[in-house]
C-alpha cells in the first residue's frame, strides 16, 4: 500500500470524540447502563488488556486469529529501539504477554472465574475493545472502539429472559429515535470449532445483529455453558456450569448511525436520545 | 523468573474493579471533571492506542522506551499463530503501527495539532494508559489505568492559573478526607533530552506530585511551549505556539490510598468522597 493510502487508513482506524460527540456517547452509555441497573445490574470495571493466557481460554487465538492485538514492549538490545516509517518491525519487539480484548464481556467471565453465581447475575461493563481489520472506517469500524454490554450469568431461562426483555428494549428506543432497525440473525465464530454447539447454533441462532444497513449497533448473545465451563463458573444452587448471554452496544456506531440521522448535528440528537429514553423508561 | 512468580506478578499488573470499586472510581472522576467543567472545560474522548507515527512526536521512545507497549497483530503465515507458555514470541508478530499511549494529555495535542486556540483553551479527557513496568502492585503499580486530566493550553499565564487553582483544590480535597499529601517536586522526562528545557528544569521545577508516602496520586505539569511547538498549536491571537500544562490524576491510585484510609470499606470510602467534594465545591 502507498504510504499516503495507508497514512489515511490509519486515520481512519481511530477518533478523537470532540465535546459534542462525547456528551452524546456518555449520554447513550448512561442510558444503556440505566436499562442494565433498572434490570437489578451492578457495574464493575475491567482493564483493556489481559494476560494472553486469560483470553486464550475463551479460544480467540484459535477463531479468529487475524483480528487480534496484543501488546508487545520494546526488545532494546535485539531491536532498534525507535519506529522506521512509523512502524516497529517484529524484530523490534519483545514477548507479548498481554492481549487487547475484541469484545467487553470477557471481563465478566474473569471477574467470576472459578466463583458461583446465583441464577439470576447481572453485571454491567463498558470496556475499550481492540480489532486489527482489513479496512477502517470513522466511527463505523475502528481498531479501538467502546462497547458497553450487559451480561446475564445464572440459568438458560435467566439468559433468555435478559435478552428477551433487552430486544423489547433496543425496539422500542430505536422506534422512539426513529431509527429503521433490522434484527438480523448472525453466526458467532466462538462456536466454529465446537462441534455440538455449531450444531445447536445452525438449528437455532445464537446471535442478532440490531442493524442499520449493514451496520451492526447492537447485538442480543447466547452461549450457552460455553463461558461458564471455560471459567469453571457454576450455580450456586446445583453446582452445574452456569449458562450465560449478553447485550452489546458499540457505542461509537450508534454515533455513527445518530450523526447521519441529525445531519452531524450532535446536540439534536443528544435530545433525541434524552427524549426517547424518557419514553423508554 | 519462574512460571509461578511471573503469574503472580501478571495478576498484579491488572485488575478488574468489584461494583463498590467502580462506583468509587466513577465518583472520584465525576468529582475531577466537575472540577473541570466548573473552570470552563469540555471534555473530550480520545482512544486508548494511537499511530506510532503520533506518539513518536511526543519522544516517547527515545526518553522512556522501556515503559512503552505497541499493539502488534499476529502474523499468521511466519509465526505459531498461538501462543506458548502464555505469551506469544516477538517471531509470532507482525509490525506494530499502533502504540498504547503512558500518559492520558497526548490526546489532546493530538485533538488540536495543527489549530489555534484561545489564550485560555481547558479541555477534560480520560484514558487508559500502559505501562511497562519491572514489576507491578495492585492498584498501585498496573500496567494499564485510568488517568483522568484537566489540559490548557494557550498563554504561559493560563497554565499557570489553571495549575495554581488546582493545586489548591487537591489541598482542599485532601484535607477534607484527612489524606495527608505532600506536595513533592518532581522532575519530568520529557525534557531530559531538550537542552534549554532542561536547564529550565532544574532551575524552576516543571512537575508536582501529590504523594501519600511513595505513592504520587496527581500531579501537576507545565509543559512550557514543547508540545505547541511538536504539535503546531498556536495562539489564535498572534500565532505563536500555545503553552500547554496539565493536571492529572491516577484514578486506581486514589481507590489503593482511599483502601488504605478507610480500611477496605469502598462503600464508607465513597460516602466520605461525596461530603469533601461538597465541602471543596
Amino acid at each position: 500500500m502507498p504510504a499516503s493510502q495507508e497514512e489515511a487508513s490509519l486515520s481512519d482506524a481511530l477518533v478523537i470524540l470532540d465535546p459534542d460527540q462525547t456528551d452524546l456517547l456518555r449520554e447513550l452509555d448512561a442510558t444503556f447502563t440505566g436499562w442494565g441497573r433498572s434490570a437489578g445490574a451492578r457495574e464493575i470495571l475491567p482493564p483493556p488488556m489481559y494476560p494472553v493466557s486469560d483470553l486464550e481460554k475463551f479460544d480467540v487465538y484459535v477463531n479468529f486469529p487475524h483480528l487480534n492485538l496484543v501488546a508487545a514492549p520494546l526488545d532494546l538490545e535485539a531491536g532498534r529501539g525507535k519506529p522506521v516509517d512509523g512502524r516497529f518491525a517484529a524484530g523490534d519487539l519483545g514477548a507479548a504477554r498481554f492481549g487487547l480484548p475484541h469484545a467487553t464481556c470477557y471481563g465478566a467471565y474473569l471477574y467470576y472465574e472459578g466463583t458461583r453465581v446465583d441464577d439470576n447475575t447481572l453485571v454491567t461493563l463498558v470496556n475499550r475493545c481492540f480489532r486489527n481489520e482489513d479496512r477502517f472506517s470513522p466511527l463505523r469500524r475502528l481498531v479501538s472502539f467502546q462497547m458497553r454490554e450487559i451480561v446475564a450469568l445464572g440459568t438458560f431461562e435467566h439468559t433468555q429472559n435478559v435478552i428477551a426483555e433487552f430486544t423489547g428494549r433496543i425496539d422500542r428506543f430505536a422506534r422512539a429515535l426513529s431509527l429503521d432497525l433490522k434484527k438480523v440473525a448472525a453466526t458467532d465464530p466462538f462456536f466454529e470449532n465446537d462441534g455440538a454447539r455449531a450444531l445447536l447454533q445452525r438449528l437455532s441462532p445464537v446471535k442478532y445483529e440490531f442493524c442499520r444497513g449493514d451496520l451492526a449497533i447492537a447485538s442480543v448473545n447466547t452461549h450457552r455453558n460455553f463461558f461458564g465451563e471455560r471459567c469453571d463458573i457454576r450455580l450456586r444452587q446445583g453446582g452445574e456450569h452456569a449458562y450465560t448471554g449478553c447485550v452489546a452496544f458499540g457505542l461509537e456506531r450508534w454515533l455513527a448511525v445518530l450523526d447521519e440521522q441529525y445531519g452531524g448535528d450532535a446536540r439534536q440528537a443528544l435530545e433525541s436520545v434524552r427524549a426517547a429514553a424518557q419514553q423508554v423508561g
